[in-house]
This record gives C-alpha cells, structure tokens and sequence, in this order.
C-alpha cells in the first residue's frame, strides 16, 4: 500500500476506484455508436443529478475544472454583460482573475477564507449595480472546505432578476443542488470529485435557454460550450478528439455513484468521513479551521500545533511514507494544512489515516496540546 | 476482437498497447515526489525529440489536441501581431476560426485540400505584408493525409524574420521535426497521435525566449501557456489538477515509442502500414486522393467507388462489424473516407483489414472497378 499507490486525502486527483480505473482498459472510437450510447448516458445522469428535467443540459468539456468554469463564464455572460463574484478563497479569486483575462466587466464582494459568504452583501451589492448581470459563486469553497450559503445566494440573485452561475467543483455529486428548488443558470464540475471518475474530464450543467442565446459569446474556441453542445446535439459527438478512456472510467463512477445510493448515500459516506477525521484529529488535540456548522463533507482544514518540532514538510513526507497522501495549505487566514474525506475512502481508511497522523506525531516528538474543547465545534 | 474494442484505424482515438492502458490502473497525488519526477521526464522526452536542447520547453496542456494549438497561438501572437494562416483542409481552418473567436487580426492563404500549401505564395504574402508577425501551418493534414512542405515554409518565414508556429498534431513522433534544422518557434501536438498514448492530453514545444515574452499575452486562463510553463518552472507542478491517469499512460507510451527507435523507427512501421494499405486498396481498384509523393504515412484519403451499390454508411457499419473502424470523409474536393495508418498497428492488421475490406465488398456486391493504374501515382 504505502510506496505504490498511497490513498489520496486531497480534495483531487483523489482515490478512484479499482472497476472505475480497469474501464480505462479498452479503446474507443469516438464515433462509434457504442461510444456515442456512452456519452448520452452519461450526459443524461448528469442533468438528472440536479433534477435538470428538459430545462438544463449537460455540456462535458475535455480538461480540468478550471475548463469547465472558464467555458461557463466565458460563454455564458455576454461582452456587455457583467459578473459579480462572490469570494472567499482560492477558487473564487480564480473566477475573478478569468473573468479579467477574458476582458469581461466584472466586480467581487470578498470575504474571508473562513467566513461565508453573505447574501445580504450581495443584495446589497445587486441593488446598488443594475449593470450587473451574472453572479458568481463557489458553492463548498475548497480553500477551507467551507460551505457557502449556496440557496441563499440563489434567491437573492433571482430576486434581482440575474443569472446565477456556480463553481460546483468540489461538492457536485455529494452535497445536494436542485434545479428545481435552487434558481440558478448553469453549475461547473469535475468527474474527478465526488462523482469519483478520473481527472481529464469536466461538464457544466446549464439552462437549455441560457445556453441557445449564448451563441458566439466565447472567447475561446474550444472553451465555447455553445458550440461544444451544438456539437453533441448535432448527432452525439465531441466537436474535438474526446478523452475516451477518462470517460469510460466515468460512465462506470457514475453507475457505482448511483449504486451507492446517489447524492445522498455518496454525501451520507463523505460525512461519515468528517465526522471520524474530525473526531479523531481533535482527540489528538488539533483545531480545526472552521466551527462545524461551516465544514463541508469534503475537506478538512486543520490548524498548524504551535509546537516548533512540527515542519509540514516533514510530517507530509513521513504520512507519505505510511500510504497517505495529505493536500499542503494555502490559506492566507491561518497556518494549516489539509486533509480531504472524498474519493474511494471509507471510515475505515479514515482511521487508518488517524493512526498514521497519531504515530507520525509521536515520531516527531510533537505536542499537538491538550484534546481541544468546544473552542470551535460552535 | 469484433464487437468489444475494434482496432481503430483512425487518426485519433487510436488503438494504443495494453501496456499503455495498464499504466492506466493506479491513482497519482499531483503534488507527490513520483509524480512530479514522471513530468519532468516527459518533458524532457518531449523537447528531445526534436532535439530542442535548452531552447526549447515542453508545456504540457489538459484537453485536446485543439487545445493546445489555440494555446500556442493565444499565448505567443500579441494581441498586436498578426497570424498569417496557411490552410489546405479543416485544420488549417480551425486555426483561422481560432485567431478570429480570439480577436486576433489574422489572414490566410488558401490551397484546395488535395494540394501542399505553396511556399512560394507565402513568400509574396510576407513580402507585401510587413504587420505579419506569425505563421501557422499544419504539418500532416490529417484531412487529406497530404504532407506539407514544411521545412521549405519554415526557410521562408525565417527569411523574412517572422515566427512559424506548427500543428505538427498527427506527425509529430513520425515525422522528423527537427528544431536544428527547421527553424520554427512553437509546434502543437498531443498524446494520442503518433506516440500512442491515450487522449486527454496535449502539449506544446516552444522556444524558451518566445515563451519568456509571451507574458500577459494569454486571451484565456486555463489556455495561457505562459502561466502553464511558470507552473512547472516554479515547483514542477501543474497549475490544475493534471489528467494523471493520461499522463502516466504518456509515460509508459513514451518510453514504447523510444524502444521502438523512435520517430525514425515509429516512422518506419507506419510507412510500412501505408504502404501494404494502398497497394492492397489499388490492387483492389480504389483510387487513392493524393498521389504519393504528397501522401503522409498517416492516414489514407480514399475516393469513393462509383458504383451506387457502394454506400458509406452501410460500408462503414459492415466493416466495424469485423473489428476496423474507419474514418468518414469530410473533404470538399472529392467524395471520399480515410483509413489511418497510425496507432498500435502493423503490416498484419493492415492486411487484415484489406481483407476485411475485400470480404465487406464483396457482401455488398460493389465493384471498385479495374485495379487502379498509375494515375494517381505520380
Ligand atoms: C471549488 C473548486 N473549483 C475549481 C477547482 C479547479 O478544478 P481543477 O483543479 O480540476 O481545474 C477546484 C479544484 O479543487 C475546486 O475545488
Ligand atoms: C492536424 C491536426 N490538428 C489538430 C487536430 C485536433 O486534435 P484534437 O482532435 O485532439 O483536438 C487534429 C486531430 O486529428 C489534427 O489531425
């Protein structure tokens, strides 16, 4: 286990499945009707996720998540349009700095890493700028692994009569979102999340309306999923060479997502996740970043111990070492690191990986204090 | 082999080994120490193959093969250069399409799709128009499988002090392309050509000063080939999560394509496959669309039989029922279908395939006419 292929507490490339990874086993021609079948399934489950009816469509780009949201943002928001994004962290400053790089008019209301953030301001924000046409916003922001007021914002953005567009990268497929309960425009994703497929492979879920008017907006011609879908409409192939192989691996994590019981039992384990990761790293005394009603299913921000004989490095390596591969911090709020409860992991690995953090420590000679009180479990 | 995976004689996907797919069955943290090292030596592969030394980088791109040409031309042409395009067939073409959806002043020069671009027209459109600071062309258009001359436009271009940037997409690993000799300043291509990895991955090789200047220039994030290299520069990462699965499957395809003595040695397996497919078509009667001195070993443009009982589709059905899946056609010069050359193939599944073929007509009841004489063998 340890040296080869270390179980993946990252919020990705994370931990797939063996049956998932052996569909990557054959080739397919990309216009082939077995390969187009394929693709139509997957495109359906997909809209079915959010409850899309006739209303949305799923359009799979080629690439990263990032993909996905640039195509989003650079196809759905006109030249003379006008994005608000909402930001707490790395993401949503991202979505910012696209927007810029595409030339689209664009504002942001920002919070802090570890802080919602809060519709109010944003009505505000919607009232005071009519020029405004799209609101953008992360819906578990994985800087911290927070959850933002996701339906919230989805109201106030409807009340002001503007679309709504959501990174939904990191929750997609384990936290819910319902089209028919959450107003919103379009969603962006990554099969190599908590849908469990491979990396190399996005979608964003959009309204069929939204999308028809988008015609010739994009900055980009294989960013432009107007004409990505017009592509797939037109007899159900990709306008360029498909990553054939990260599809079939995703066909098949969609099938084993729906098995275990769709968003609910996919959510129902990655909770399972928390609740033992965050239990057991508290019993050893560590802090967690946010107060529980703030922590997202997915990953876990924990505070660095103040003890100078923890080097992250080091400890990273040493974790390394026992099979687990942790995700090094990046927030500007506090020294942490951080620990993802995605992918094919269980409570069992879970405790695994309590154990190896428990002997790490100990090998280091580091004090993490005292089991932490109820400091931040509010 | 018939119905579950077909050999794919195509110009992409293709049919790779099960050594490459198999690489395919373990799970990578982007951030980890093997992972990062497996990059590095596919970079360095990369920029070896066209013995680029220290002038040359490798920055390797999620998506497509398109992605990584609208990269390359998104990235290096400053929004106030000018892209001079030469086009004979549908990739040419999509460059076109690229430069103008980015908003960059671009101008083609057109040839029909059975004929090389002309260096000599190119010579006379440098000369009358000093704004043009960027050459494009495609080195094997796969749309014909015509071979352009390459090294003649690369001599032109440098002569008049601009920059030549090369699709070198269904060449590249095949074809020589060698940075000492042919002066140009970035080529595109992908994994799942000629080097016979799985798709979902492209990349782009390009002088490091051009590179170096290109800074800000990106239309795009996610395409921005500067911001992408800096990623690498930095700490040997990627900027976004990687296709890790594809790339370890690069890995292991990459080291195949040097065991088999590398682009001379790929090279010559796919002249071969040329070879015994157009002898074995012509000794059936088909008509190949270009003569041979201008037919790369990459893919076959056929023209259509005469005989109405010849109907593609039903042609193209039969023969994937006996394992071959081919091309269709999309050439506006002649009504014809494509067979590929290239992938985990050789001289025995070629002959299978002619005798696929053979077997296919004759169900059909279709007569391709006498064997082909030397008329398009010039
Ligand atoms: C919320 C969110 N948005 C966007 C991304 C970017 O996705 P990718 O790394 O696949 O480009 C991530 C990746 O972790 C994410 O968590
Ligand atoms: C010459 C050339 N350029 C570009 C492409 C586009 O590559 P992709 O389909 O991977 O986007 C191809 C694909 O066949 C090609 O042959």
């Amino acid at each position: 286990m340890t040296s080869t292929a270390p179980y993946l507490l990252t919020p990705g490339p994370l931990t797939t499945s063996r049956t998932v990874k052996e569909a990557m086993l054959r080739d397919w021609g990309s216009r082939d009707g077995a390969f187009i079948a394929m693709n139509a399934r997957i495109r359906d489950r997909l809209v079915r996720l959010v409850g899309g009816g006739d209303t949305f469509v799923a359009v799979p780009l080629q690439g990263s998540g990032t993909f996905a949201v640039e195509a989003m943002i650079g196809t759905l928001v006109p030249a003379d349009g006008k994005l608000l994004v909402l930001v707490n962290g790395a993401y949503g400053q991202r979505m910012l700095r696209m927007a810029r790089t595409i030339g689209l008019d664009v504002a942001a209301i920002e919070t802090p890493e570890d802080r919602p953030v809060e519709p109010a301001a944003l009505d505000r924000a919607l009232a005071a700028d009519p020029a405004v046409t799209h609101v953008a916003v992360v819906q578990c922001e994985t800087t911290s692994g927070i959850l933002n007021p996701i339906e919230a914002v989805a109201a106030v953005t409807a009340a002001h009569g503007r679309a709504l567009l959501i990174d939904g990268m990191s929750a997609f497929g384990a936290l819910p979102l319902d089209a028919g309960r959450t107003p919103f425009q379009a969603v962006a994703a990554s099969a190599n999340k908590c849908l469990e497929g491979v990396p190399g492979l996005a979608f964003v879920l959009v309204r069929r309306d939204a999308l028809d008017a988008a015609a010739g907006n994009a900055h980009s011609l294989s960013l432009d999923l107007h004409d990505q879908w017009k592509g797939f409409e037109a007899n159900g192939q990709w306008r360029f060479t498909p990553p054939t192989h990260a599809l079939a691996a995703f066909d098949r994590a969609l099938e084993e997502h729906e098995a275990e019981g769709g968003v609910e039992g996919r959510g129902a384990r990655y909770r399972e996740n928390a609740r033992v990761l965050i239990d057991g790293l508290r019993a050893m005394g560590f802090r967690t970043l946010l107060p529980d009603h703030l922590q997202a299913p997915i990953i876990v921000t924990v505070r660095m111990p103040a003890d100078p004989r923890f080097v992250f490095a080091d400890f990273y390596d040493r974790l390394r070492e026992r099979g687990f591969v942790i995700y090094p911090g990046k927030l500007t709020v506090s020294d942490s690191f951080r620990i993802g409860c995605i992918g094919r992991l269980g409570a069992t690995e879970m405790r695994a990986a309590l154990d190896a953090i428990r002997a790490t420590l100990d090998e280091m000679g580091v004090a993490t204090g005292a089991p932490a009180g109820e400091g931040n479990q509010e």
